[in-house]
């Protein structure tokens, strides 16, 4: 265990699982644990005061709680605004509430922006000027890093990349709007997708799969389709891969980042998915801010937003 | 004329006119004057060099030269690349050129940029944390201002939103690609959806106002229509605004920017542009994206690159 170094306790929530550990200022990340999130407001708040005070206790050092929160916050007063995975804690004070109970300085940031951070901190984009990172998980979240801090926004929302508009007109998301990219690249978008083809094409192994059943399909089992070399699923990657490149090569216009990283379970598909988005982004850009951008998928899995909760921690509090 | 302020010699270089003024560190812009652009290489460069010694001569306070450039730069070196209306200056070094013909520092900036900065500094977004503003000209371009200063990206090319794509497989733009927003929402995009829609209703304004002549369609002329109350003009200039609208909207979701400033001839539109634009915006991003956000028309006119390259030079000069 590394001695001296000014220690974070940082937590990454979601709406099933939180997970918790130690993060010193050298980026060394140690005594990793994890935790059934409870969903009830009190429980909620019981059991992140609980995991403080057992870690207080463990490690001496510990100076602050850096907090990943999947849902909008304001930011600098600590306030949870409108979870979509916890409905119970709308309009939480969690920052205070916590600050009360552990008498620790404690910081909240964005799931995915906690992720982007993480990733430029210690994964994928460490020391890149600039980076959005993009995590494809049940929805789409974004992160915007740059100059080595979060972009927040005047309403501390920027980075919210899975309603960018891809198809106008097209899929209904669950913000309302139409045609989002979420509803065609998040796993239930992806599985949207599958869906659709395999109606067409009833011989996939996709469907062998699920054994006939439709709603059972999900972006695992497409990608497990795509390995083994199933035309649909293959071409169902293919298509997400386009629609990617097409909002990536946006981003590029409007940003022009050093770097664009792809977390999440489906950043994993590799090629299959990588090669038809790297061919597709072009299509959508500048020459110059295709070649001056590298896209990757992130190196960190669950630890970028624990990573990136403890440096957002570290980099807002005075003194430690 | 103000006494004992820097000053900064600011010039405005487009494809016609070369705009150049007094801009002291207050904000105060005062001996105007403007020329044809000289667009051979050794005579463009002739031409800004005799302007900047003139000027220099007028003013001994004029410590540095502030210009704004159309097209991309290396912002640092001060290099054009590939100027569009100005072929002949291809790779042309001409901070270094002009730094030794006037022995005064010279600080480049590409022209849209310089805009936005004009707005945030003394214009429409005076005091905004974050901007971003959309030139509407015969092209469209952007600038984004975040805490002050212009964001330039990994490769200095940042804020091209002329180019995001708004249609999918629409349009074939200058660039080469499909569906970017230049080719809806410019000049020349207008008068192309008038085009359009004139073919299908003979009896708009539009096409008396030009004697029937399609190819003499100009926004400008679709504007003077719509303000005379002709239904196809004011049918173009909302298809415009929504299409504007769902690309702010985008923009909105990613950075979250305290206000969007549309400046250019275009912009002059008021309502007749900004009723459908406004309407559209909640459509394409989150609820709070919008609420935070004023979208509004820039206030300076052409004075804002002359502004915005001035305060380009002041924030990067060490002294003066």
């Amino acid at each position: 265990m590394p001695k001296g170094k000014p220690l974070v306790i940082a937590i990454d929530i979601g709406g099933t699982n939180l997970r918790a550990a130690f993060v010193d200022s050298g980026g060394r990340i140690f005594g990793r644990r994890r935790f059934t999130t409870i969903l009830t407001r009190n429980g909620f708040i019981t059991q992140l005061a609980d995991v403080i005070r057992v870690m207080k206790a463990e490690e001496k050092r510990a100076c602050a709680v850096g907090i990943g929160f999947p849902g909008p916050l304001k930011i600098d007063q600590g306030i949870v605004l409108t979870p979509p995975n916890i409905p119970d804690c709308t309009n939480l004070p969690l920052k205070r509430i916590l600050e009360r109970i552990t008498n620790l300085p404690v910081f909240l940031e964005n799931d995915a922006n906690a992720a982007a951070l993480g990733e430029y901190w210690l994964g994928a984009a460490t020391g890149a000027e600039s980076m959005v990172c993009i995590t494809l998980g049940t929805g789409i979240g974004g992160g915007i890093v740059l100059n080595g801090k979060v972009w927040h926004g005047a309403g501390d929302i920027a980075g919210e990349l899975g309603h960018m508009t891809v198809r106008p007109g097209g899929r209904v998301c669950g913000c309302g709007k139409h045609g989002c990219i979420e509803t065609y690249a998040s796993a239930s978008g992806v599985a949207w997708t599958a869906r659709a083809r395999v109606r067409r094409n009833k011989k996939s192994a996709i469907l062998r799969f699920v054994g006939g059943k439709m709603s059972a399909i999900t972006s695992a089992i497409v990608y497990r389709a795509a390995i083994q070399g199933d035309r649909t699923a293959r071409e169902v990657l293919e298509e997400t891969g386009r629609i990617l490149g097409a909002a990536i090569g946006n981003i590029l216009n409007i940003l022009n980042p050093a770097m664009i990283v792809l977390t999440g379970g489906l950043a994993r598909a590799g090629r299959l998915l990588f090669h038809p988005l790297r061919a597709e982004v072009p299509k959508h850009c500048f020459p110059a801010a295709f070649r001056g951008t590298r896209v990757v998928p992130g190196k960190l899995g669950d630890d970028a937003g624990i990573a990136g909760a403890a440096l957002s921690a570290f980099q807002r509090m005075k003194n430690c």
